[in-house]
């Protein structure tokens, strides 16, 4: 229970009750003079995972020395000596004399350790990490271990053993850690740059990658500073809304005081691959003035920062980044993963780009489009706010039938996107109060626009606020309230699949009706696309063919999942919200209490990360056995940010599902998830 | 469908699916000359329950024109005819001419009418609306029912068929509709000036009863009038709040612009057994003016309103009210519910005048004591607030000292009242930020009254908001984060508990965690209860029996009960929460969807109102199920709204609990309905 090792346990997601072990054994000494020597060694390079035998050593040392750096470690092998020194600008002449090789110092102790490390690679089949000492001329192993390794060594070193005939595909697919993909797939910061870069503010590690870029407080300056002088900047806010999007996509990163790892500004950005460091509560950020006062600095607009997006570290100034690297070791493994995966992998996407980088990823199909987020793309919001704003039904129309052609067109993209694999479209889901301005200020600016007065925007904006708008008048509640928003949207999803048939591709439409927790409600919405399907059909003398199903994300749902099941004929089960309703956490609020419950062991992880098996799980299962009871063969899938986390994957493996579906850059992760569940089943 | 079919069915929770049966008759006709007439009686009277044939009838007329009001009715008998003509101030002499009884007109049908009626209600055991027509001189009997009654005529019927062996127990007690026990607990309108009075306005019938008095639009108005004059006020508010309390308690009843049934100001006042009409949303009430505005009306501060709670109609002026008149019957029925109950009823009591209420209702125990809301009482939540906004632990332990001899007496006052039944005291619930001034004026003057920085007071009141309050830092989450307030109640109750049992009297004390959703939470809220229980015991060398138990209101607690009930020692259902989670519908929220889902008959029923017993109902249990999986004799009971609803009453009947628990008012209501449910079982 010391200080490290709960800290190690936290780092590691390994629950405190299992404790920690402690053996006792007998001594060697390599500080017994001149003869003697400790060191640490690799079969392979554990940072690019090169085969080739690696380490350091000290004469005249324990085991601490190395590690605690007051002596400067000597290299094991006179290869690596020689690299180590041009490294560091040192002669070959000062390096033989003051840091030799163990294999020059003690060549015969040398061969024998390098045949040791040979023998116990072959033995144990992985990269070994090896502790050893000589003692007055004898080598003695202390420890071997499969060797912690970087993600672009975990990869090498699997696909090299299974060339080298040492494992086979099997275990190379088992052997890869799904969750360190994720540093193979986004820029990086320079090795050399980094290690003189200033910290000055550490937040959550919410979208992996490096983004370096001049600070901007507002979404439109990201889309002006990109527009004018080509370059991207980094977007600094307390915490992101919506109306961000467009600016969050034109930014390298986004930085934000408050917010967790599934706040907006974390989400959307792993949506989007993009650098994302939240919740970095330390800033001060001043809107007005344009300035962020942290831990005694202060950054102005325009000023450069730099953001590690999966450490959560905050940089001053510019630190040179490079590009993924995406090497042929990384396809073959995926290849070997979609070989072995019974679960498919599908990806939330809500615009052609997204759906383009996740069909690059390997992507089968679209998981989650959230037609809601392109309400915000250049007029459309206009449109949207008319539709909101209107008296009736009628002026609701007017609007809609603005939109109409927006969506068809968006469709259309995701369509041809996706080659022919299956495009679940979600209706509109998020409340309405989402899409209004809420500043005085943004509602008279609205109020000018649209010519309707300022007096009935405010207390439009005023009668849509809600005290708990997770529970409130959102999904498709919004969709039996309003029928003529189903009906557009329907229409526009069938007529862009009708257009994109008529050019000769195969398309596969899946509509997805959100926050069903009565069947009634489904059968209300199933009836409005069915009978809207009616009329596209006959209006075009053509047909084709469609699924309606639904989101199972609220318990209702979960527990009434046989008569949900009458009726839809899919099932996506939307783990962020039922992980809100059945745990009663608000994602939002969680951060006042998540850290003492972590602490106290009262949650093993974050249950908006990795999926709570027992709570969540156990509802899923029941929804999957009630839904198949009615429908013997629904298919079933998880579309929440649990999609695309190893454990979280593996559970719906075992919980039958038919896929997930997972922000773009996480279908790699999936798929080697859904790889070893399989694998591990059997 | 028609419209009147369709609004009936709704007034009577019918489902629209049942439709309207139609029957093809022939007809006789009630007007064919003055040999000829038709009539409507009534074998006990249905207002008063009185054992008087009694009805009306026209000669020469058809049944529309007795009920279309163009013609005056006369009555059947004579004694009823004389009643009449004096309630009319209509002589004798001009009655027997102008408006002789039936009874007097046509002797002979008469007496073939009143041996039939008798007949009819031997047969059908039950008092019977007659309806019949006169042709030619030649009786015939159209139809006949089970009258419609009062809930007075109901009780005393009942009673006196059962004295007069006309039917059994078990039949009188199924005869009651429980609902209706509501009309005889609350004061209600004289019949005579309520005829005269003006509807101003129509809100929703939250509280039942009659109220009276001048309006005020302040909580503390409502203080200082009834100290100041002895006369309770009306208190008008756009919506309430906690910190309204002591005022709402002041007044006569309560009429707020906004909320639902089951609003703050509508759930507080039927706990209280106050008049309530909520949500009366043409009310502009302007709070600096002290005026509302309402249909056209102008209404001010000290006039006169009259509030129907069991109508949700709100009059002008005064309108007399007489008080409840719990007879003989009464009390005898309630007996006779006893006696065939299965389950308990407790009460939800927070001070010791509701469990005293709640007592001579025949409350068997407190199923719930919301500790906070003793909170705003006095100087109390200046305590509070100091314990908010302490700095750190030690901080927040000065404050808790304060409130600790508070709620010690608290609780000597429940258990007193409950005379050694068990009474459940609920840890602290609601989130902080409900005990905090939201308005800068009140922050500035908490300010200066407490002599902390106004801008610390609202960064701290900044801080506690929350997105989803519902969803947020509450229940036992406060108290694993504080644990200090824990021990502080468990204290406060552990003492009272052992003074008040100290004066020879029986005390049984159940603690009850809120919003458990992981075995663990609770686990460590016992551990804190346990542990001060044993420092109580040592300061006084004495010992107390006392149970630890949860709230299952979560749904991960109702789906890991097995776990949640190897630490609680009983389950009580906090239906008002776990249907919130469970459907995702916030109670505060649901207004702007119920009524197009009730329309559409999406929803039977509010489910706040009416128990959802396919979704949360399975939860309740699967819950149960699993809890005693564990715990073989796991007490369950339930605590929210529902416990008061008879069709809720009878679902909690067939899941197994052992009590339900409700507001003071609706214990009768629960006990006959636990009866009902029992007898209907066998």
């Amino acid at each position: 229970m010391n200080e490290r090792a709960i800290l190690y346990r936290k780092l590691n997601n390994i629950p405190a009750e299992w404790g920690t072990a402690v053996s006792v054994q007998a001594m060697v000494f390599g500080n017994m003079g001149e003869n003697s020597a400790t060191g640490v060694a690799f079969s392979r390079d554990a940072a690019t995972g090169e085969n080739i035998f690696n380490g350091e050593y000290l004469v005249n040392a324990q085991g601490e020395d190395v590690v605690a750096g007051i002596r400067t470690p000597q290299q094991i092998t006179i290869e690596g000596s020689r690299r180590w020194a041009k490294a560091q600008n040192i002669t070959e002449e000062e390096r033989a004399e003051k840091y030799p090789s163990l294999e020059e110092v003690m060549p015969s102790v040398y061969g024998e350790l390098n045949e040791i490390q040979h023998h116990l690679e072959v033995y144990f089949k992985d990269m070994q990490d090896i502790e050893f000492t000589i003692q007055d001329g004898k080598l003695w192993m202390l420890q071997c271990r499969n060797g912690k390794r970087t993600g672009a060594a975990m990869v090498k070193i699997a696909m090299d053993m299974l060339r080298e005939g040492l494992i086979d595909e099997k275990t190379a697919v088992l052997r890869c850690e799904p969750a360190k993909l994720d540093e193979l797939l986004h820029p990086v910061f320079d090795k050399t740059a980094i290690k003189n870069a200033k910290v000055v503010v550490k937040g959550l590690p919410a979208s992996p990658g490096a983004a370096t870029g001049p600070v901007v407080f507002f979404a439109e300056d990201a889309e002006k500073v990109l527009a004018e002088t080509g370059q991207k900047a980094v977007l600094v806010r307390i915490e992101t809304s919506p109306e961000d999007l467009k600016g969050m996509l034109d930014a390298a990163g986004i930085l934000t005081a408050r917010g967790g790892m599934t706040s907006h500004a974390a989400v959307v950005a792993r949506g989007m691959g993009k650098c994302c460091v939240s919740g970095a509560g330390e800033l001060n950020i001043d809107y007005k003035a344009r300035t962020i006062n942290v831990n005694g600095y202060t950054i102005k607009e325009g000023d450069w920062i730099s953001l590690n997006g999966s450490t959560g570290e905050v940089y001053l100034g510019q630190v040179a980044t490079q590009d993924a690297d995406l090497s042929g070791d990384f396809g073959q493994l995926m290849e070997l993963a979609g070989k072995y995966a019974t679960m498919k992998v599908r990806a939330n996407a809500d615009t052609p780009r997204d759906a383009a980088q996740a069909f690059a990823f390997g992507a089968e199909g679209i998981g989650l489009c959230r037609t809601e987020h392109m309400f915000f793309e250049g007029d459309r919001i206009k449109a949207v706010r008319e539709m909101i704003l209107a008296d009736d039904e009628d002026g609701r129309r007017v609007a809609l039938n603005k939109l109409l052609p927006m969506q068809r067109g968006d469709f259309e993209g995701l369509f041809k996107a996706m080659k022919g694999y299956p495009v679940i479209i979600r209706l509109l889901d998020p409340p309405l109060h989402e899409f209004v301005p809420h500043t005085e200020k943004e509602q008279r600016e609205l109020a000018e626009e649209i010519n309707v007065p300022y007096e009935k925007i405010a207390a439009k904006v005023e009668y849509l606020s809600e005290v708990n708008p997770m529970l409130g008048h959102r999904g498709c509640r919004l969709g039996n309230t309003y029928p003529e928003i189903t009906e557009m949207q329907a229409r526009a999803i069938l007529e862009a699949a009708m257009n994109v048939h008529a050019t000769g591709m195969d398309v596969k439409v899946e509509i997805m009706v959100p926050l069903v927790g009565n069947h009634k409600e489904l059968r209300y919405q199933k009836n409005i696309i069915d009978t809207v399907a009616q009329q596209v059909f006959a209006e075009r003398n053509d047909k084709i063919d469609y699924l309606v199903g639904t989101m199972i994300e609220v318990p209702r749902a979960a527990v009434t999942a046989n008569q949900i099941a009458e009726v839809a004929e899919f099932f996506s089960f939307g783990t962020n919200d039922l992980t809100q309703m059945t745990l009663g956490f608000s994602r939002d609020d969680i951060a006042k209490f998540l850290p003492t419950y972590l602490d106290k062991n009262i949650l093993k992880a974050d249950p908006f990360q990795v999926l709570d098996r027992n709570g969540v799980g156990q509802l899923i299962r029941e929804a999957v056995m009630k839904g198949r009871g009615t429908r013997m063969d629904l298919k079933c899938g998880i579309c929440g940010e649990h999609g695309g986390e190893p454990s979280s994957v593996e559970f719906c493996h075992y919980a039958g599902l038919n896929y997930v579906s997972c922000s773009p850059f996480r279908v790699p992760i999936a798929r080697l998830a859904a790889a070893q569940a399989a694998l591990n089943q059997k």
